[in-house]
């Protein structure tokens, strides 16, 4: 989130749990990492499937009960997911939009720090590189998380968000314990 | 919506207030508009307001909370709103989607049936041409229901989706009276 402050930086130590989504208006992908020093395991994965015969509104309720949900069962420190820059269309664009709304919605409603990165931030922090591919990305967080199952794509992809936050937070914390005073440069706040 | 059925023919007669809805992620207009026999008349109408320093979280929040606290106060019958086809472009198509999500969400929480309407079919209810200017919509919902004071622009849009369908029940509901049997062409149930 754009609004990353001190506060943020040292809760990147204590903070525990991460809420990966993957919002849309037909499947929502989510799913929790858990990072323990070093260490990042797979706490739970999944779905909202949200049939496509329903009204927008019952659809949207899903996703958002679906999400509040899983923000009671597994007591999330963040959510993650990833930056929307372009759409195919306006009209997918709203669709994606009404879904990322009531997902953005459940994570403030329950007090809930929001974490926002580009594609190629993801796939990079996942793969290794900005431009892999769906099956990529799904191969490499089974392999990176130890999931033996398969793993439906939107929930892979919800999976490889929250990685991403949980890389950029060790990366941080290890920052400010080589040095302390260190602030990355646009975080300096601008005189007005 | 697209779901109207017979049911919502019946409670055509019936409901008497229609919430407008104007979702946008810096202003949100709403207004109330109440029908009795065949006059229409304004109960309410104002905007929610998201400062542009807030999170976009906590400004879902707040379009959320806000149209809820508006259910509750207004005990609305049904929601309206505008119908979006096309957008600026897929980043403004986004925001937008993100608001009207929350407000989509308010109204299903609620069990109010949502009802979507074209601009064109708006500002031709209220102004008589499709093409209206804002500042001639504004105008007319202002004469229409006899608000003195200037109101906002986006509450004045919000009312105007109220009222178009207001419009739209009366006309159901004396085809219905005039011709029991009758049912629009589109409403017929396709076989399969």
């Amino acid at each position: 989130m754009g609004g990353a402050s001190d506060r943020s930086a040292r809760r990147a130590v204590v903070a525990r749990r991460i809420l990966g989504i993957d919002p849309g208006s037909l499947v929502t992908g989510w799913g929790i990492v858990e990072s323990i020093e070093n260490a990042i395991s797979h706490v739970a994965c999944g779905t909202i499937a949200t049939a496509g015969a329903q009204a927008q509104g019952a659809r949207l309720s899903r996703i958002y009960r679906g999400i509040q949900q899983i923000i009671v069962r597994y007591h999330p420190d963040g959510v993650s997911l990833e930056k929307v820059f372009f759409a195919r269309n306006p009209q997918s664009a709203l669709k994606l939009g009404q879904a990322r709304g009531v997902a953005l919605l459940a994570a403030a409603e329950n007090q809930l720090d929001v974490y926002e990165y580009s594609s190629n931030e993801i796939k990079s922090a996942v793969v290794g590189y900005g431009h892999a591919t769906k099956e990529q990305v799904q191969k490499m967080v089974a392999s990176l998380l130890h999931v033996s199952e398969k793993m439906a794509a939107d929930a892979a992809d919800a999976l490889a968000a929250a990685v991403c936050h949980v890389h950029r937070q060790a990366f941080q914390a290890r920052l400010m314990e080589a040095a302390p005073d260190w602030r990355p440069a646009m975080r300096r706040r601008r005189s007005p």
